[in-house]
């Protein structure tokens, strides 16, 4: 078996994977959001602020991926919502069986929304399908702007790009029109919203949006 | 061959491709540098600084790694440096054979200092040797002070820590001690480095590391 065939087969295992955990959400009714970017770029940031501006009125709940450390599931569970860390020991990435692993041993309960927080990697996740309903791109105003033509495998599956830290874009040098005019290319009629967790920028945006994919999910499932 | 054992034998051709090239790196009294962090840490921004700062005083050159774009080796040749820029088309880091292919086909002349600007990853570089002297990891400001224990594997190869983007301390919570305890635990007597390419904080004791470097290397090279 070749480099390629064991990539292969490893991509087409996590497809079937992914089927069956895309089936289960659909039974359950959950909306589920793989959220993928660089390290540091403030996905957990982005999930705790929008558990306080939910305060309660939808049921959440997360899985983290990160390499080592609890640190990202103990943020979430302080704020009252279940998550569970999934520890992948060196893997840059999550896959769909180590997210069913986590559902079978760690009850999560009925969520409407469960938000998986991939390893911070902008490279490795983009080809894993986690059975989720859409993919979502975070990129901080301080990593520049000229990532998604750099990873544009990311920018092109995620069906919204959140930009993060807007509150320093004053001390920053990042061009949102370049950024926008990327994703326009890359993923023609995708969603691109600002936001900044430390202002509250653009985040009742994003949280409206979430309950509206909701919606339409709950609609078009019998 | 099992997932296992296709691994492994990437690892020790790479090894083998890593102990050739260390070997003219050598012949050439060439000090090399592999430099490693997230996307948007300010890898290219630090090289810009280094080489005004350096002004034609060391023959510096540079090969570029990136899943897209030429913008990394387009910055540096503005400054009048040779660079190389390798796309890998997907891979999340650089290999040995790629930058001995790199330096086959692109001569970049005699170099007393050549930087290897990985792909923008925490976690994939790390185990690819590519014959450098030493790794430098790089952690901006704005990622958390949270990132070497949550990817400990870099920090603990890396000899050398930058921290950067320190002009963006007063906007942001970064723990810079909390970042020195924990680079202290994962690589004992490594050297971190506080660095601004925009004030130009650190940048002078960062040079004369790499001149001390050379000068130690060409030393000890018969």
């Amino acid at each position: 078996m070749t480099q390629v065939d064991v990539r292969q087969r490893i991509l087409s295992d996590n497809a079937a994977a992914a089927t069956a955990l895309r089936e289960r959400f659909a039974t359950a009714r959950t909306l589920v959001v793989n959220l993928i970017s660089s390290p540091g770029s403030g996905k957990t940031t982005l999930l705790e602020a929008t558990v306080r501006a939910f305060g309660g009125r939808l049921k959440l709940g997360a899985i983290e991926g990160d390499i080592a450390t609890e640190r990202d599931a103990d943020r979430l569970r302080a704020l009252g919502i279940p998550a569970h860390q999934i520890l992948t020991g060196g893997s840059c990435h999550l896959d769909a069986r180590q997210v069913s692993g986590a559902l079978e041993t760690h009850d999560l309960g009925p969520l409407d929304v469960l938000f998986i927080e991939n390893v911070g990697n902008l490279v490795c996740p983009t080809s894993y399908d986690l059975g989720e309903d859409f993919k979502v791109a975070l990129l901080s105003v301080t990593e520049g702007e000229d990532k998604p033509f750099k990873y544009p495998s990311i920018f092109a599956k995620a069906a919204v790009t959140v930009v993060t830290k807007a509150d320093l874009l004053p001390y920053v040098s990042f061009k949102l029109d370049d950024v926008r005019g990327q994703i326009a290319a890359l993923r023609p009629g995708g969603t691109l919203l600002v936001t900044s967790a430390t202002t509250g920028q653009g985040i009742a945006v994003w949280c409206a949006l979430l309950e509206q994919r909701l919606a339409d999910k709950r609609r078009s499932t019998p």
